[in-house]
């Protein structure tokens, strides 16, 4: 039985690949596992029908049989305990993997979502020249820590894992608009290219932007 | 073997249990694994030695044998996978569990945090009183959400487990000064108040409140 997992129908990244089902896709992708997509229109995300996935009416869920998921985190990690390719088998190398997993969503996305949504929010307001800086100086003090501490390594913790899939998606959410920032860290810009060379991350990709083709296709008839 | 965990020598939340090495005493407590506490300075925090630990130079880090873990989230998740009490049995359930830790951590504690920061670092600036509330209106989005969520349950997914634990530990540091936010949905009150009511609670409060009270004896001798 493959599982369903739920996307945008008209993706706000434009098919880029930053909506949050490109990391349920991707994993899915490295362990060879089919699935469905359920396309959802903005009105739909918040209805009751998917508010009973889940209750933050946002994508991605994954649903296989009577187990449905929400959080993107958690459902990678779900996947990636069902599968080998993900997790090694030692149980402290695993934990030291899925502390990394933690680490991309807790330590380094919250900056770089807050300089997101503070762009798409607040760019009219009088304060935002003088308050991007703030924040984008959050992000690269995290970035500084994260790029001391990769050094000259392909992945985080020995070979490629879920860590690095996750870390890989949250870094890479600045190539929409900030890229220099990211540009300031030559080994974290060379670890998101890595990662953006795995066929898994291709086909994910490519399946992705096919539903953002298509949706545009279809509003342009 | 005990594992050794690191707290703030002097914690910036006057012993109020809101630094995150509390989440980690907690979880302990619940399983009835007994622990070594190393308190770091703040200039400590950000040597070689402990970034060495946690490249982030936070706490709390996790010590048990060769293994060295930070990120609380992780360090849960891990206690939880090692004893019994904080995950259910069954994959499914399990997997549920896993999917609240993460939700508190990435839905919830963010714009908690934001406010946090915001209210710590921008207090003086001109404009403070108009963003405030703008931040406040996130986080009571995904109360509201929550709330109807949790409804009049006692925990989010059967008995109490290690996603309660973390969702408890997130809302509860609006007890530092945004009370009233919380208050606006009494059944998460009433969430809060059970978890502080467990004895394994209160146990790790007293243990952490105690280093807040030594410290700062000593330095008013």
């Amino acid at each position: 039985m493959n599982p369903t997992i739920t996307a945008f129908a008209c993706s706000p990244d434009k098919g880029e690949g930053h909506a949050r089902d490109m990391r349920v896709r991707w994993a899915l992708e490295e362990v060879g596992q089919p699935y469905s997509v359920e396309l959802l229109s903005m009105k739909a995300l918040k209805e009751p029908a998917h508010r009973a996935r889940n209750p933050f009416g946002s994508i991605p869920t994954y649903e296989r049989g009577p187990l449905t998921l929400f959080e993107s985190g958690a459902i990678i990690l779900h996947i990636a305990e069902r599968h080998e390719g993900l997790l090694p088998i030692d149980s402290d190398k695993r934990a030291r993997v899925i502390m990394w997993l933690f680490a991309a969503l807790n330590t380094i996305e919250p900056p770089i979502v807050e300089r997101e949504a503070f762009v798409l929010e607040e760019k009219d307001r009088p304060w935002f020249g003088e308050r991007l800086p703030m924040i984008e100086d959050k992000i690269r003090n995290r970035f500084a820590d994260l790029s001391k501490r990769l050094g000259s390594d392909d992945w985080l913790e020995g070979n490629f894992s879920v860590g690095d899939l996750m870390m890989v998606m949250v870094l890479r959410r600045l190539e929409d608009g900030a890229q220099s920032l990211l540009d300031e860290f030559p080994n974290l810009s060379r670890y998101v290219a890595r990662g953006e060379a795995r066929a898994a991350y291709k086909r994910a990709f490519k399946a992705q932007h096919e539903v953002y083709i298509a949706a545009t296709t279809d509003t342009d008839r």
